[in-house]
């Protein structure tokens, strides 16, 4: 295996777990490779990682990095807030240069930003603390998938869906140059109405989203729906929603008939079971990249083949 | 005081409070008004006051029945479920007429959905069981406002900011005609996009929230701007935020941290202490009126005058 340059930055919330921060780091760096730390990974400003424009300057030398990787220490919130001032042009660079830029949850803005400014691909996929620092090691999945990033040879994914669902994808044709995209649905959604939503026709748009009840998650689909976006979709996939605790009033309105109900208002297959979203096994998912999506029986296949050829890289 | 018929029906939550209901219920009889509830006013269907249909129908029962004030039996979630089945047009044909709508918080939506489609103006006020079904009785300022409406009397309402508010106040020069607009944050950020959001210009903004973190607030705000909506509006007014619950990793960052940093950020000022919101002590305020808005000294008075000229109501 290859040792590969990880650049560690904060752009979001402050690190508070400074324990899981720092496996995150020991695990990267035992595996071999060189993590480099942002100088302002650790600041904190109110709840923040430093005021805006510590973590506006964060970003930057990130993309200044010439990293192969550069990670982000951990979500929360604060990118929202920096949306017009996010470097997209030298991050979009950055990537075109070879490094790949890593993360989840409020990562989510910075992601949806950049492909709706420059076209830039960008992976959803783990944080530092919460996944390289978990308390009972990385998960394997996660990790092979990072690693697969690192080396090069990450093609694709698969995930098997539900029995209730295997009839829709009976009836599935396979999707060929689709763009995948999505991520955080709260994040995503806050996005609607402002320049910095992609604009994405015959997408694969994957959602997951932590703590919100049914009623909220469902606001939020319809929101995407009345704003036309789900009609321009050619499937829907839903990742992990966790933390949704049910309330009493609740009276069987649950993330099932939210998700059912979502199938009878959009043409578009909605798939469940993606690996993805707040929780260890998370594959990661190139947002912007064309994707193929084929189905066999209860098995779906997402495959986007290399996205740099040989060579390409930088370094 | 003339006796006045009331319209109550449920378009969103289900009533679970029955006891609140009633009171509420008895409250308006007390008070000598005719009180007609809807057939459907008590149905459930999930978390919902009967499924879509279901309050669909009521809502154009609501629009048929020729009361004086239509009012919500509570809010909660289900409005935006139906945004593309409201009755906008019989809705705004039955404010012509002389029924006022009056509604908080979920019903937001119908307010937005129906002045954006029609330009007919609804009124943001009580629901039926928090407001007049309260435990320990209504409300006298949110009462004395409700009823200025039934008697076709209400003009205008007056506020105080808080102290440090009065210097921005000194610089303000009042406003003529704007359009005031506006409702529960969360409601109204989550129509950003779709045609069901009102494109106002030179617009007053009034908004409110129960429950939501100053994060989330903030990025409600920060979507607002995004979209380009606070810089067409001429003030931003901030009504009661409650339940806005501190985490222990907020360091500071609150309520006023938000409105601060708004302020910054956009020319409009943003005035706070508007009576309205998830409280007892509410105004009426209308949607989509004509204001004008003036100060003097900590003190701000909006006046939209009679929205009905003498004689022009049918009964």
């Amino acid at each position: 295996m290859k040792k590969k340059h990880i650049y560690i930055y904060s752009p979001s919330s402050a690190v508070r777990d400074k324990a899981a921060y720092r496996r995150g780091i020991q695990r990267l760096q035992a595996l071999g490779h060189e993590v480099e730390v942002d100088e302002a990974a650790l600041s904190t400003y109110q709840r923040f990682a430093g005021d805006d424009r510590t973590r506006v300057a964060a970003l930057s030398r990130a993309a200044a990095s010439r990293a192969d990787v550069a990670l982000i220490s951990r979500g929360g919130y604060g990118l929202t807030r920096i949306l017009d001032a996010i470097p997209c042009k030298a991050i979009a660079k950055a990537i075109e240069r070879g490094t790949e830029f890593v993360g989840l949850s409020d990562f989510t803005a910075l992601q949806c930003a950049l492909f709706a400014k420059t076209g830039a691909v960008s992976w959803s996929g783990p944080a530092l603390g919460e996944d390289f620092g978990a308390e009972d090691g990385p998960d394997e999945i996660m990790e092979a998938c990072f690693d697969d990033l690192l080396q090069g040879q990450g093609e694709g994914t698969g995930w098997r869906v539900p029995p209730r669902e295997a009839e829709m994808l009976a009836g599935f044709r396979g999707l060929h140059g689709a763009t995948l995209w999505g991520g955080n649905l709260c994040v995503l959604t806050s996005l609607l109405g402002t320049p910095y939503f992609p604009a994405v026709d015959k997408g694969v748009l994957f959602l997951e989203d932590v703590n919100e009840h049914p009623y909220r998650i469902e606001r939020m689909l319809d929101q995407l729906r009345h704003a036309g976006v789900l009609a321009r979709q050619k499937a829907v996939l839903l990742g992990h929603f966790t933390g949704t605790r049910k309330l009493p009033h609740d009276r069987g309105f649950d993330m099932r008939t939210v998700a059912d109900r979502l199938r009878g208002l959009i043409k578009a297959p909605v798939l469940t079971g993606l690996p993805f979203g707040h929780v260890p096994t998370k594959v990661l998912l190139p947002v912007g990249a064309k994707v193929e999506v084929a189905a066999d029986g209860r098995d779906v296949f997402m495959v986007w083949g290399h996205r740099h050829a040989p060579g390409h890289r930088a370094h």
